[in-house]
């Protein structure tokens, strides 16, 4: 298992993660097979989307802080019960096939933490498995 | 192909099987690779979220009860539309890293099979691909 | 890799891709193992659901709708930026369990390509691991 730190500084943020993603896969000459991308916090995510416009990342964080308000009554009471949610929402991973030594993923598409009660220190863990 | 059997007691309810999870793993002696955890049925799904605090769980089933009521005009006529969206949203299956014949899961992380239409008796499949 | 291409013909669209994913691990003799279903585009997903009734379907793509409304106010000016929100929450892969020869899948469950922006001319990216 490989681990990728990531600082984040904002309580919603979605940080484009694929070029530290691409540099483990090339370190460990990873060649032909899937990419496993697991977050192990229960406020954050994993997601594949546009990483060309960076407006497309914050209308997500801006959407779901509006479909999941921070202020609901929620049982939870460390105030981050919509960061849960979110989390559940969003999924805490995503693969990734990986042919001849690179990530093959579409043209527009990224990987991202989503980090949702942040600013916050984590961890991604990756693992590959040979086809 | 392991079979977990699970019988929730109410129509929308998370359901930690870590437990469970673990003995399967345990008992194949399943030492390194990815576990796959999947839900066979429509109106339910697989999540992994905090399982410390059974309030976050809680706090899950309501939100999603929220945003997507029992009780729009939908066109599917069996009187769960909303399961098996919820289904969709969650999504019916998750991986896990397994390593020295255990689950690498983060500090609060718990599996949970997720109810959108119980109460029922419900399977989960569990496969094991070795690194 | 194998690739499926698939013609949306309305914006919002589940499309039933289960029998074109059959005939590729049939023709691939893909025995026993996992088989992952990659959507590169942005603006689409992967999900399993019903599949017997097609108003599950439409439900899906409906309430969809009605949470992440096209016209809100989006910083990103494609006029996309819902069709990137609901390709996040419905995610751009899943995985099938493959055993004998066939997909494993729950007796109402059929893999479904998500159309968020269409109509469009998709692809679908598949990849078998052995177990």
């Amino acid at each position: 298992m490989e681990i990728i730190s990531i600082k984040t500084t904002r309580r919603e943020q979605l940080i484009d993660i694929t070029a530290k993603v691409r540099e483990v896969v090339k370190n460990n000459k990873w060649e032909d097979g899937i990419l496993y991308i697991y977050c192990p916090h229960t406020t954050g995510g994993i997601t594949i989307n546009e990483s060309a416009d960076p407006s497309v990342a914050a209308d997500i964080e801006d959407t779901l802080m509006k479909l999941i308000p921070r202020s609901r009554h929620y049982k939870h009471i460390e105030g981050n019960s919509d960061s849960h949610i979110k989390s559940s929402i969003i999924g805490c991973g995503s693969f990734c096939f990986v042919e001849k030594g690179d990530l093959v993923l579409g043209t527009w598409q990224g990987i991202f933490f989503a980090e949702f009660d942040g600013p916050r220190n984590r961890k991604v863990y990756l693992k590959f498995i040979r086809s």
